[in-house]
């Protein structure tokens, strides 16, 4: 069945058919699965797609997308129905894809999506792992949590750490705190050169308060650096 | 101090230096950041600082690398050399390099570390935590547990299922069986439209009889597509 098969090469299947024919396998989909296909298809694609299905439909999809992948659909649709479908949208994810439209598309700010896991210091890691287990499951890449007070970043802890180290210390204690950040307005290149020479998996984009305010994935550099086939022909870089 | 100092930016500080200096700055580093260090450096540089130190002191800074960078050194230096800094690294790393050695530069097996976890399908979440927290504190990149049987890759875990999932399950019940791998002789263009495309973190190399020899990371990919800055001289791609 289509769900043994994975998004990205249902996206190629998809990129490869006329536009009357898209419209007929999309619509087969599941909602899950065309939540994780939309993304990896060209703009053009992603617009008329979610711009021929009703509105409700076209709110469910792109509810069920991560707020980053879900604001770059959203920035390529008519203005109108933009804000329809933002209308029908759950109101907490709609706030999401709302703060990241404010940025600019070739920006750190553009690149970052703003789910990620965030705790206060002084919690230990045994109710670090307890909150973990309610809370990522929904969330599409958990390579690290931040540690954050009054909104400001103060430290960053891996899932190996969090296996490894004792359970009763303090986030606060074990967390790393020689951070590499990115400003919101950097451009995509400084991005990746951060990403490229520290190794990371992801970085997190903070205001000049130091401030968390996002975090770009190495996924989203590795795209800018050799985007996907489906998607090649529209992209810039 | 210097331990302070993130290896990548202690990589572009040698890099500005002259051949004199780098040798005696290099000296000052402890042993683990000489090795952390050293991977970051063009080959050229490399073969220099190593060539210039004494080989035991050589052996004990390759020895702590990550056994693809060790590779990726030794293979730069002349072969006696080579050959006598081999002879003094511990036997079982020794052997992982040699291994590693036997692969073209730029194939998947010339990316790939055969350092990585791989445990049975028998065994419960429980024991794999365990096993764990014996095994990833020395290993490089654990983003994924592999799950290999007679040395067949049979699935694969990442940490965020592994604490998840309920810890009675047994490997075989909760790996994902939809395997992305690649061949060793596989190009590298190859292997980063594979992680692209599937947006992996690490991709395991198989043999034709499907037995896992070892895994392309990510930062590899990312490398490949944006070398650092000090090394992006030499660098072809």
């Amino acid at each position: 069945a289509l769900a043994e098969i994975h998004p990205a090469d249902i996206a190629q299947i998809i990129s490869g058919l006329s536009p009357e024919e898209r419209k007929g396998f999309f619509g087969k989909l599941d909602l899950e699965m065309a939540a994780e296909t939309l993304h990896e298809l060209e703009p053009e694609v992603q617009a008329d797609l979610i711009s021929d299905m009703d509105k409700e439909q076209a709110a469910d999809v792109i509810e069920r997308m991560p707020p980053d992948e879900a604001a770059d659909v959203i920035a390529d649709l008519p203005l109108e129905k933009a804000q329809e479908i933002l209308g029908l949208i759950e109101k907490e994810e709609a706030q999401d894809i709302h703060e990241l439209l404010g940025h600019e598309e070739d920006t750190a700010g553009g690149l970052m999506t703003n789910e990620y896991l965030a705790y206060p210091p002084g919690i230990t890691l045994a109710e670090t792992l307890e909150r973990f287990r309610k809370e990522a499951e929904e969330i599409e890449a958990v390579y690290y949590m931040y540690v954050v007070e009054e909104e400001k970043l103060l430290g960053v802890i891996g899932l190996r750490d969090l296996i490894l180290e004792d359970p009763s210390k303090s986030l606060g204690e074990v967390m790393h705190t020689k951070l590499i950040t990115i400003r919101a307005d950097a451009n995509q290149e400084q991005v990746a050169e951060l990403i490229s020479k520290y190794n990371l998996l992801a970085l997190p984009v903070v205001d000049d308060e130091n401030c968390l305010l996002g975090i770009v994935t190495v996924d989203d550099v590795v795209d800018l650096l050799l985007p996907p086939a489906s998607r090649r022909r529209r992209r810039r870089m």
